[in-house]
């Protein structure tokens, strides 16, 4: 990814911040978005118990939907105003437990088009200051022209 | 999938649900066992508000986390009783919004080696008595032979 | 895949077939396709010893090759006539080593979507009367609508 | 990856150099390793006529073929002297036609484990001096302990 991506939509980020607001399970989830620029997206999540699988690390299940969204929102920066984002799949490689006291995924166009986005992300826990990478994501994402990002009921 | 599959653990059943029911993030989810045989996991999930992406459909995560469940217990199920399941990587392909009153992930076991299983799953959403297939997966599980399910906390 | 598809162009086969001429590739592996219906492609690769890897066995890319034409022809069938086909994406397992007589690659669609086609592809090797798949394939496929399927330099 | 990487065995280049030879698909395809280091491995194909898919570009498949090996032989330069390598899955997004005077294959190593690497690629397109990127994979491969890479019938 070249320093110098620009996005289309000057307002990109109240765009990606808005529509992340939307996102019901983040809320249940507690992650947040703590980085942004064009082409690139950082969710962060503070670990909680009652995100764990069986072992008593986060779920495969928390890592996807963090490294889904990172690619995503990644990915929405370069569109413009008037698209939606939509993942139309993704591949997930699990490198170590997701145990920790934080997770956080980070988000990266590879290759920006005008219909298809390929876009990366890698998770990493933080434990004990240091930061471990626990999965690296490759996912396609699409963008919907003149299809605004908000649910239907909720348009003006 | 050949019908004829035998459990090599006749109990599976139990470790299963054992296993099912450590996982917090289930409980979270409300999500649940609906189905299991040899070789098989059929998790079902009530659509739930919280649960949702921007655009009001149940998010890709959620989505992810059925599938990769169905297709790990459904590995599980061919696992000796000594095992451990964990999830290698797996592939999501969307192909319809998960909307409807509730989301059905059937997993299916393609192929199981002694360490490695491949599975895969199709997530259907269940809409006014109609299934509407809306994801299809394909995961890599590892069994970890002499490693207990439960975390180490909880072992007697 | 419902039994009941139809094929928008009825002259798919002969467009398929030229299209797969054209791949001179599959001129030098020696692969055919041997069935073809709507929503479905066969190809099959009788084995030759200047096609294996390191092991002796045929190699990874040979069946992701394989994999990869019966899905994109399989999404073919169900294109309208004026459409191109490309590969997005796919994911290829690899459950047991490619030896044996032939290489016999299935497609099919499982969602066929105006731009987006979800198609997958079981692999198998023929050894001695039997089949034994070898591997499978998960695929997006691409349809360039008001594009010639053929090269430029080939149109009339 | 650290730059700091060491491979075990220290006469892993000639392991590698050795395996790529028994892989007569190489020959065949006439591509060769430009590059290699612990956890690196490079492999350029000069462009030919026959390696096409309908549209002249080179084929998916060799695209595939050329990444999964750069993949798996990066991870081989970390695997111990008796140990075999074999690809477990990948997946690879297309990003851009290939087509140019070369294709160049990066693997390198994301994370080593003892029995599972996972392990990614970028392909490239050489054309008139500058590089495209047109392909990225992301690979699971697999270390086969105490099993030597030549295949029987060559074993002294």
């Amino acid at each position: 990814m070249s320093a110098s991506r620009v996005a289309p939509d000057p307002d990109y980020e109240s765009r990606v911040h808005a529509s992340f607001a939307r996102q019901n399970f983040m809320t249940l989830l507690g992650a947040s978005i703590t980085a942004l620029g064009p082409g690139t997206c950082e969710i962060t999540l503070p670990f909680r118990r009652d995100l764990t699988q069986q072992h008593g690390f986060l779920h495969a299940g928390v890592v996807a939907t963090l490294a889904d969204n990172a690619c995503g929102y990644a990915a929405f920066t370069l569109m413009p105003a008037d698209a939606s984002v939509l993942t139309v799949e993704f591949k997930l490689n699990l490198m170590a437990p997701a145990e920790g006291e934080a997770l956080i995924a980070r988000g990266r166009v590879r290759r920006a088009g005008r219909t298809l986005t390929v876009a990366e992300a890698e998770v990493s826990a933080r434990r004990d200051g240091a930061e471990i990478p626990v999965a690296v994501m490759l996912a396609t994402v699409m963008a919907l022209h003149g299809s605004s990002d908000a649910p239907k009921e909720t348009r003006g």
